[in-house]
């Protein structure tokens, strides 16, 4: 009997789910669109049955042990997603209670997208047998999944590990969809990639192919995909948004001594142009005892398959702890 | 039988030891110079002698169960001290080995103070029970005893919950100890506060009585003084030292998410003058999830013995984990 676990990544517009093994090899995956379904008794009813298909066609002996779910604005401690601004269900809702229930009290574990990536890299991926590192997704936004002695730190509230709200620019910072300004993801992400793109190309009159593509149609990708044909305001976008990260990343390390930082997501899929300028700033900004010790690397996992492996680790994970008993004997 | 440890703190000026229970109750303390002695062994050897001297006075019956010593930058995971600019001896100081060996290999730990403080404020203070929280040191320098999970986040190598060295000035930031520009604790510490009340002086025509005071002899001390009979620039500097560091604390809240943060050390022994301007900058900018959430507050412990109940608290720490025994079933 093959021990399998289900993980479930969960954004605004499509459910993405997969049976996973502890070696990370996808045996079976599907999607289907979050929206469709307005009751959101219904949607959990959908996974349950979309994993139960999908489980049916598996032609091997195996068995679910457990359910990891990365969703946004989604608490660890209560199982529950909290307001989040990007699904049609509003308020407080009870995922991982009401998933488990569905099958029969299984385990059922739910995060966000960040510290499912966190807990992908240490189960899959470059951080095997780190205890101290952090992850950093640069996505539409900035998420980051920090590890402390090998377990995700989820603060006291569960909401721990919001290195996109930093504050990095003090004096006329960007507006942040948090409601506050400057925070380190209006410029360390694909928003804020192409907000410095946009900036450089008002500014100034170089020649640059991304002159060609009307202002608000410029994507991340567009700029990725000039900077690697060598266009001069494309490769700047990038130096000045690794400049950012890597001076943010300076101050992390100061707190929390890693042994090493991933950076994962559509941005760090640029891979050497977002990475280089970053530890440049990094290894600039960073105090002399951490000089040239802390590894910065790019994510080891497959970028199309890194969230829902890192929801699948997540499973695991939780089955490792349960299967860790703590005695103790007290004498103070 | 009383079970007792031994806490010790070291400072580049004397080494301040004591007895203590499980409450904090002090039985017995002491004091040394520490540059007596030129060769680190005879300082060590020293140190065994104080504490079985102290021991022998005592006279109900006890044990020493073990030892606990907040240094300058010792490191808890190899128990030595590091390269620490402000004591005689130097390289690295095999201080918990050595001093272990002469005890009859009793358990002997050593970390940095602020880790010290921040076990102390844990097992004896204000953060009884908390899991999750930070304590903030304001001495000459600025440090940080980060906890997560109920345990010190001493990160990779030892030396994580640098707060001070959070770079917070990016252009014409104050030189540093560090060797950088910027850093928090060259606006928020005893050094920093005395900076800035000399920044004040220089720039203003204002009256004040810090003026009476010649300017290199101006300590921390005499701006508190003033700034309590309500010398307006003393105030201010007050109010400017609270802002860059209430600032910092949204920063550390959005990282670790911690229930309270606490203040100790010189400067927090000005109490509100310090309390009030910091919790409004870290209201003011902190992300709108934790307004009003994370509680700042001054430390509960006596601000006289609070480094050797934060060094003996870190012995009691030790033992109970020593009494934590860890069995795993695996499979994954």
């Amino acid at each position: 009997m093959k021990n399998l676990v289900a993980g479930i990544d969960v954004d605004g517009i499509q459910t993405t789910f997969a049976l996973v093994d502890e070696f990370g090899k996808i045996y079976a995956k599907g999607s289907f669109p979050t929206s469709d379904h307005k009751e959101f008794k219904n949607y959990v009813a959908r996974i349950k049955e979309e994993i139960m298909a999908l489980s049916g066609m598996l032609d091997i002996p195996h068995d679910i042990s457990a359910i990891g779910i990365g969703a946004p604005n989604s608490n660890y401690y209560t199982g529950d997603i909290e307001n989040a601004a990007n699904l049609i269900w509003k308020g407080r809702l009870p995922l991982a209670q009401q998933l488990s229930a569905m099958f029969g009290n299984k385990p059922v574990v739910v995060t966000n997208d960040a510290n499912a990536a966190a807990i992908g890299e240490m189960i899959y991926g470059g951080a095997k047998g780190m205890k101290h590192f952090a992850v950093v997704t640069l996505g539409t936004g900035l998420g980051s999944g920090i590890v402390v002695g090998g377990n995700v730190l989820y603060g006291h509230d569960g909401f721990a590990g919001e290195l996109g709200h930093i504050k990095i620019v003090k004096e006329n910072g960007r507006p942040c969809g948090c409601g506050r300004k400057g925070c380190l993801e209006c410029y360390a992400s694909s928003k804020g990639l192409r907000r410095t793109a946009v900036e450089l190309l008002e500014g100034k009159n170089e020649s640059t192919r991304l002159k060609n593509i009307p202002i608000e149609e410029l994507t991340s990708k567009d700029i990725a995909f000039a900077a690697k044909a060598g266009d001069p305001v494309a490769k700047k976008a990038f130096e000045i948004t690794g400049e950012y990260l890597g001076e943010a990343l300076a101050n992390l390390i100061a707190l929390i001594s890693p042994e090493a930082i991933f950076l994962s997501g559509g941005v760090a899929n640029a891979k050497e142009l977002i990475l280089t300028p970053t530890k440049r700033a990094m290894e600039k900004n960073v105090m002399p005892l951490w000089k040239g010790k802390v590894k910065l690397t790019l994510s080891s996992l497959e970028y199309e398959n890194a969230p829902i492996l890192g929801a699948a680790a997540l499973a695991i994970k939780e089955i490792q702890k349960k299967n860790t008993t703590v005695a103790r004997r007290k004498i103070f």
